[in-house]
């Protein structure tokens, strides 16, 4: 992997080396880092962290945080020890496998757990020619090995927050309604009126609140799609450019 | 059930007489029959019918069609067969049980089944005061059995569409995904930017689309809450006043 590029995040406040034809981090790393309502003072785990750039954004967001990543691919955890050890984060990356849990973790719990699994099932889709972005893209594991594994190393009352395609929302709700309560739905909206299809999902352990379905989070302002980066929502370049929160709502 | 009125919906189009006190049909039951995507020549079937509006409000809409109701109540069962009769609908009633579904039923399949089940656990919520009322709102029948009985009822690729309160959403659709295919969910929004309450959902008997997860359908127009019948939305008022049609997009 010795072709990196150095993007910015958040207007500049992350940065991160990532592989230039792997799997690249980007809206969804830092929507769903924003969605997580942590605390100073408390601890995260990130499921599948990649380069670490979710976990990045939540740490410049959020002060005393102490942040933890567990990723499968050697390179790509090499690369997040290193965006941590540049940005002097509190950010330790643990080189794993969730469906078999290193036991630095195992002994452990979280006030959150957050991951953007894989989108797409292997099965399902064609392979990218690159291994690392395909694993990214389409990695093995069910997804209710993820909600398993985040749901054993949360804390009680600790939430656990998802960002994945609506493809496969159904299997992502069923397996979080197994294991979590008090489920909180919120659609990505692109614009207006628009079908969604990505959506965050928070779920809290030992939860006992009724389900909630939010209005989507609109991404776009206007009918059509003019360029991204111009026709955003206010409350999207806030998150996107000045690292602002995103509260899933009540 | 010697207090009845008689209602009107649809702007008159259909009318239906059902108790003063007990459990009542309305907005919902018109939304219900207004997404079921039933054409001229086709057979419909509403398990848990009530009264009929639902199957009443569809028969008006789409010329030909020929529905079949189930009912538990006997009461609700003998007004929807008086409200069938006084609309000279083709609206046959069955009284019975979808937990032991009568052998006049067993035999048949349906190119569309469509419900409105009651809203509540009822072990989570207080009974009602009037009994019919109270098997409406909160039957004891659990969500899974409306689900696996509508999946027998419908012929192949033919369609199931249930609405029901957000809060059961996780139960409904995890039912939905164990016996359907191609599921569409549709929230029901109040306000713009509002959580929704209740939501419209969609499964075809052997489909296999990915899953959709559409804009929310509004209401009503504006931020704060007026009279209802003062604010809603132009499509809805086309619905409600007009028995126009509310489908499923694609």
């Amino acid at each position: 992997m010795d072709d990196l590029t150095h993007t910015d995040f958040l207007g500049g406040r992350v940065q991160a080396w990532q592989p230039a034809r792997g799997y690249r981090a980007g809206v969804d790393a830092v929507l769903l880092a924003a969605s997580v309502d942590a605390a100073p003072g408390q601890s995260v785990l990130e499921l599948g962290c990649g380069v670490g750039v979710a976990s990045l954004c939540l740490l410049s967001r959020v002060e005393g945080l102490r942040a933890c990543g567990l990723e499968i691919q050697d390179a790509y955890a090499d690369l997040a020890r290193r965006n941590a050890q540049e940005a002097g984060a509190d950010f330790e990356v643990v080189t794993g496998d969730l469906t078999a849990m290193p036991a630095t973790l195992r002994e452990r719990q979280f006030d959150h757990v957050f991951a953007n699994p894989p989108y797409f099932k292997r099965d399902a889709s064609v392979a990218a020619a690159d291994p690392g972005r395909d694993m990214a893209l389409g990695g093995d594991t069910p997804i209710e090995l993820w909600v398993e594994a985040a749901a054993k190393r949360v804390r009680p009352k600790g939430t656990v927050t998802f960002i994945q395609r609506v493809e496969r929302l159904p299997e992502l709700l069923c397996a979080m309604q197994a294991r979590l309560g008090s489920l909180q739905l919120m659609p990505i909206t692109p614009r207006q009126g628009r079908e969604s299809q990505l959506f965050l999902i928070r779920g809290r352990k030992g939860g006992r609140a009724g389900f909630r379905l939010h209005a989507g989070i609109l991404m776009h302002e206007g009918e059509t799609h003019q360029r991204d980066g111009e026709s955003y929502t206010s409350e999207i370049l806030a998150v996107l450019r000045e690292g602002a929160a995103l509260p899933f709502p009540g």
